[in-house]
């Protein structure tokens, strides 16, 4: 098989760093450029496999985007829809890792080029896996909703979360997931030993991606999203109480039954933890039964590392797809 | 004044310490003794107010407990009630921080002592402070309690929450809560850039304590608790979802009526951060509401410190009303 | 005796927002202005003694410098010795936190103005104490330096370090020492689970400070400092190897004899650690023989915190005496 | 080729983990069984290459020795030479992770058995390959002599070290260095936000192995050692200063010239951090001129994995080497 050329748009991010990475140990891909405007002329070193390599970097203009058979673009939310534009005009295929393209476009009112479909792909394979396969475009989810989609799926399509209650999750990431620009608060002695809730109330850019995939599902109840900020590099938790209609006699078995086939959700009996999954494109998950209360209720834990499962491997993950290579191809798990 | 003499059983964990801490720069107290068994005869560094102080360490059986007017028990669950009865017995005043005297008595079923009231005052002053400064013996509140209680309860007192719902804790805490005493779970190399539930399914010791003092509130909703470990020192932050019976149009106001005159509460518009709270005596607290959802809802957040607010401080807190001192003396905020 | 009003300028950095906290907690000051230019018109929350306090910030241009009886300044580098000689124009004491004016000026060219004195006293205390309570400006030391001339005076004035010889000190610092402005390499996930040197090969700005102080001293010897970053917030321990004219039989007792009657030096036999003296204005020191070696050398481990003693703290204990008040005032140890 | 089967005592400990992990990951061995003998029956999960595994534990009594062509002993220091003698009894090659059979033996006077050579390979290839290859033990070096001896040997082996000079070593390890077994000292709350020397004077463990090393390269000096305890999972970082008999006009040249060809040494411009070697089987390092000094002196800095090119995965260069594999099979770099 000949090797593939892929691209990638922005990659001095934490996330863009990670795809360069993750493409340089793939085995049926090969980097073709990696662009990053403010470093632009600069080496950036990436982590493959069990290599190191240095990457040397170039301005988004200077891509040479109809070399690439497909370009992931992990540019600014807002900035990205443009260059999938000239991605495809290019006639490359395209993983948009930003929101400009999900469900809910995350908010924004930027417009969408004309050459860009109106309803892209929304690139999580375990629960939407039919369409990514034949398109040029494909929206790669949001950290969060990844951890959280996963986890509500098999419940919401069993008709098993009550139609009129309030799924509410806490969430938590790691710092990574606020991006590599600087930021006050995201300096060590800001971070370190402390812990704090962000976007309370409902306010989270992810809350319309969750809602619209949860609707495609089935689900018609109310989600509560409440994300917190820990001292850690990577990884994400989510925690989820969920409302039922009936009691589930074996909620892990229904997860279980979910996912058997997917190589990449881990169904567990005990907690999950990040340090479980962090540098793995999991996501591992596992359901208790909340005892002592009149309505029956899970709670539902899920932990991925944001920046593969949560960003990266999934474009990976995507990616495979759409290049017609088994989709486990070049992730770790 | 004369100063007052009081004693610390169990002064070699992480509340004995900050305990010891405390007393040294109490401006009406002293320490008479401090007792640790398996680090009798060593001297213990703490700090108290703007100083540090080498305590020596006697074992407990050792310890002259008629010559303190009060002794703070921080011995383990299980091992404090038949001290406090000695304390007693001894002609001293008791400030258990163990979970043996509380609500609940955390599921022990150790008997209580002949000459140990079946039910004695629950010490959290902000919601139960009369019965407090008469007794002879005071429960100690646990530290998740303590911040979960504080933010609940203006909210159930006014009967906004509703009777049939589910109110939800998301809670995180520093490693010092689960103590001093080496456990391989708690080493460094487990916990930093490491975040996971434990105790999920209602499963945690302090639910009949918190589900107890809700109903004397007036609260018949149902509770879950979910707490974390988190990879800080010291700090607790409790995440709640709580279903209204109607909608509240100023809830931060709700908060700041109630606490107007309580100098540990700090009801803030920001969201409080485990930094803001850290070796102070208070909880910081605020309300948020959920917007789009069908039913009124609110997130309350609260944080204090594990070993103070949730431990250490309020001891003090409670043996100041005990001994007829004021109520802040000694305790910094 | 009636409160002394000071000031602040440059409040918004780590050691203007600790020395505001120290001056609220002051028995004999106050804060009478604290300064900001980008956060001008911000309230900045400090803590003091058992307090939180929240402080106006103004621009540096709308200070009432004449209001003050005495001004610190925690401005850059560059900039501060500037505002030295407006706030000396304006009538009142300056301790200047900024290298501009220490042994050295940090290799600033930037020109003194003419009513700065061209030689200011050192404000290290323990060292060269005279001078200090009758200047107008002192130069409060870099944090480095203060650990290490510390920790090796008492062998310099006694003649004992060899004077051909090599003293070499590995410093390791938490990042408040590099100050709150984000940069890249100072985000939480690049400093934790990491550590590195910088500014080797005696490149540090600090290296004339010290090498002025220790000729100051009688020491004749070479210096190597070699500073490394650590994954802490606070706290600067240095460890530092010293060839010695002759063996030395008792090197703690050399230090103990040197600083009996310190307040702010702990002279102990265990090594330093940076939990025992942060949020402290101390040095913690001591001397260890190195045995197995032909030449008779000690290691000196000196540690405190960066922002308190080497620091904040410090310039309050030259405000002090420059204000003709207790050394010791208003300063946690 | 047949996959080699391969054994590991003592699995449950840091190095036995990393070890675990690395041999399943190996393209040309196996896990033939893991023992631990508080642990045994119990799975360990480890990570090999992209995928984790599951590994069931058996006590040490119950290893099939004689199934294993080569068995890893990462049991404890005293304990392990013991295990060499069955292991060879049993007709397997031996890897001993342990300092028992190493230069100077780490202090230990504990018996050799009799089918055990007095003196073994010291496995450290860059330095000392030969005799590896052929040997059927291998003593495997210690974490902190395989980081000072890579950055030091070019310079001894060239006659630059100062004959009568102390080379003075300033090293920092992450806390897994100290093993998985639960002490006081290494628990999250002592180990976050502190740093602290331990061993100081020459007291550590390692020095033996160092200087008996140092010796066989033609080294005469004396050598200062000082180790350090940082908030970190993992890395070791030493910092050493080094007295030359002349200037060395391009000290990283010498670095480079004398590991060109060696597979797992970085030599680089810039100063290392942990960050660049964790999880990878390399020293990086460099050396920088020593400035405003009279005598010529040189600052190496060298970092490196302490569990990977500091124990497990130096362990399985040295199987490599004694199986005749390619040197770098199975080992990220």
């Amino acid at each position: 098989m000949h090797s593939i050329p892929v691209g990638v748009l922005g990659a001095s991010g934490y996330a863009g760093r990670e795809l360069c990475g993750l493409i340089t140990a793939h085995p049926h891909c090969h980097l073709a450029f990696a662009t990053a405007n403010e470093r632009r002329g600069q080496t950036l070193r990436v982590r493959g496999g069990d290599r190191v390599h240095d990457i040397l970097m170039v301005g988004h203009e200077e891509a040479p985007l109809d070399a690439a058979a497909l370009v992931f673009s992990a540019l600014p939310h807002g900035a990205s829809v443009d260059w999938v534009g000239r991605v495809l005009a290019a006639g490359a295929k395209v993983v948009d890792l930003s929101s400009d393209l999900r469900p809910g476009r995350g908010g924004s009112t930027h417009p969408v080029p004309d050459n860009v479909p109106e309803q892209v792909p929304y690139g999580l394979p375990e629960l939407f896996r039919e369409g990514i396969g034949h398109a040029s475009v494909v929206a790669n989810p949001g950290c969060y909703p990844t951890s959280i989609l996963v986890a509500l799926a098999p419940f919401v399509k069993a008709g098993l979360v009550a139609p009129d209650g309030l799924v509410s999750v806490a969430a938590a990431s790691g710092v990574s997931g606020a991006g590599a620009s600087p930021k006050p608060e995201l300096l060590f002695a800001e971070v370190t030993e402390n812990f704090r809730a962000y976007g309370a109330g409902n306010a989270h850019r992810h809350l319309p991606e969750m809602t619209a995939s949860l609707q495609r599902l089935g689900g018609t109840f109310d989600l509560l999203f409440t994300p917190h900020l820990l001292p850690v590099d990577r990884g994400i938790l989510s925690t989820i109480t969920v409302p039922l209609t009936e009691a589930v006699a074996d909620p892990v078995g229904v997860l279980r039954a979910a996912y058997a086939h997917e190589p990449f959700v881990e169904v567990t009996d005990a907690l999950p933890a990040l340090a479980d999954v962090v540098h793995r494109n999991v996501v591992r998950v596992t359901a208790v039964t909340v005892r002592h209360v009149r309505r029956p209720t899970l709670t539902l834990f899920a932990a991925i590392d944001n920046l593969v499962k949560g960003a990266a491997g999934q474009a990976v993950q995507n990616a495979n797809l759409m290049l017609g290579l088994d989709e486990t191809a070049g992730l770790p798990r």
